[in-house]
């Protein structure tokens, strides 16, 4: 039969999946091998993708990147230590009678929430991953807007504080996702639980899931840590809705398993923080996990084959 | 012959240009008479408007309003003394065989610079005018975004500070129009000459002008002003571009009289705080003045004609 291949390349991992008449029928992962400047990740992807199409005919390949996406060129991407890659060409080089489509994975999961997961009711919304750190991606009318240099959505690092307080992954400061990220809860509860009555001095290594069980069974340091998170996070929240204006806000990622405790109190700050008339946005959660980009660059592939 | 009325209604005044072909033969103002909850203005506009089309046919009327717009409903307009209104209904109640196009003004003005003025060359744009407020509009694809609730682009109100330093308008505190406004220049200005040498001292009445003049002339505490309005407005900017990603900021409205003096400061600091893969961002000077509001709104009667 005839299969589609989403393929969603991570700095950790590569997951494929194979999808056949829009169903995925079988799904698999591999570490992502980024030794040697990465050269050896897409050989790898190939061989993973001849495997699983097996008997059947493999007549689309999408894949995201983790990394700025022009008209299928990757224009670098730090976590594969890729420079400049024609991904597109070196994909349709192997597989020359295949449609591909290559996607910066935020904007990939973005697609995915919107056909099969938390976006699915709305013409204009927001996709945000809360992980390890902060990713989006935009949706007007329902179409993934990619930005003139495919980084539409970097709301991770929206600029929350003044005075150079912490300094992010990306070389600036005071970025969003140093403070409402797993990694950025996590600083917060380190600097806040000094001196203080906490169970969080109980705890060797903190996670962000440690924080937000304590504040739910009523730590107050721990509560004060998600208050904070919950500020910056709503504030970079009021900076996309004053800018693009959309209906809802699908949020996603490891943190958002904190669910509607987390949810319920960034959607009431966030209507203090927006001006007035971009003040009416549902918040959502994301549905598709860890599978979004699989889904949005299998998507991506049936939309152009149409 | 066949004329398109396009209607700027602003707080203080309100233009009618009239054109003929895309052409404008004719353009008046009358002030905006916001007594009585501003029950007056939109007949005000009918008389004037039947008069300027005397002997030629009004075919279209596109208008621009200061507030939120949803299909032709007036959502609200502080400016105006207005409350929810279907503005397109009641344009078409009284010209029933006219086309009528109601849209934000600053988007209005966002589509007269895109087709006439200084987005010409631009697929995805943000337009910013900055004068006694801050508003803008964005353009997608060569399409106007308006957003859920028709407030796409309201980029004043971008917060650039913390701790409630300054209290907007809108009821909010640290709005971007706070610091990079004319008010906003200012207030800064007075706030920073407080004890300093400076000919800042010499004036009774500060205007962001004065402010520009003598940070040109080397003055230290005006350029100390300037800066500190860069700093705020590339914020504010870094914020938009780290969402939308745009291919040039296209800047209007009377503090952009400065010219290259504050632009070249703008995409200096702006290119230090933006992500680095949406930087790359053309800076341009608006080209149509107070008039980009009547091009707009007749731009967009004309395209609902076709």
């Amino acid at each position: 039969m005839k299969c589609i291949m989403g393929v969603d390349v991570g700095g950790t991992d590569i997951k494929v999946g194979k999808f056949i008449d829009g169903k995925l029928v079988e799904k698999r992962k591999i570490p992502t091998n980024r030794a040697d400047n990465g050269v050896y990740i897409l050989n790898e992807i190939f061989n993973l993708v001849d495997q699983m199409s097996s008997n059947d005919e493999m007549i689309g390949l999408g894949i995201g990147i983790p990394g700025p996406v022009v008209n299928g060129v990757v224009l670098g991407a730090q976590n594969l230590r890729w420079k400049r890659m024609d991904v597109k060409q070196i994909i349709l080089n192997r597989y020359p009678n295949i449609v591909c489509t290559v996607l910066n994975d935020a904007n990939a999961a973005t697609l995915g929430e919107m056909v099969f997961g938390g976006g699915r009711a709305y013409n204009d919304f927001v996709f945000i991953t809360i992980g390890t750190g902060i990713g989006g991606g935009i949706i007007i009318n329902r179409k993934l807007v990619e930005g003139s240099t495919g980084s539409c959505g970097e709301v991770g690092h929206l600029r929350v504080e003044v005075g150079n307080k912490r300094k992010c992954t990306c070389g600036l400061y005071d970025c969003v996702e140093q403070y409402a990220s797993a990694t950025g809860i996590v600083k917060t509860a380190i600097e806040l639980r000094v001196g203080r009555q906490t169970k969080l001095q109980d705890l060797r290594v903190i996670t962000s899931k440690d924080v937000f069980d304590l504040a739910k069974q009523g730590d107050d340091v721990a509560n004060e840590v998600v208050d904070h998170m919950v500020e910056k996070f709503s504030t970079a929240l009021s900076q996309i809705a004053n800018t693009i204006n959309p209906q809802a806000f699908v949020i996603g990622g490891g943190v958002s398993h904190a669910g509607n405790f987390l949810i319920e109190r960034l959607a009431d700050r966030f209507r203090q923080l927006a001006f007035f008339s971009v003040r009416d946005v549902v918040f959502e959660l994301a549905k598709l996990g860890n599978d979004a980009g699989i889904y949005g660059n299998m998507y991506q592939v049936t939309q152009e084959i149409k």
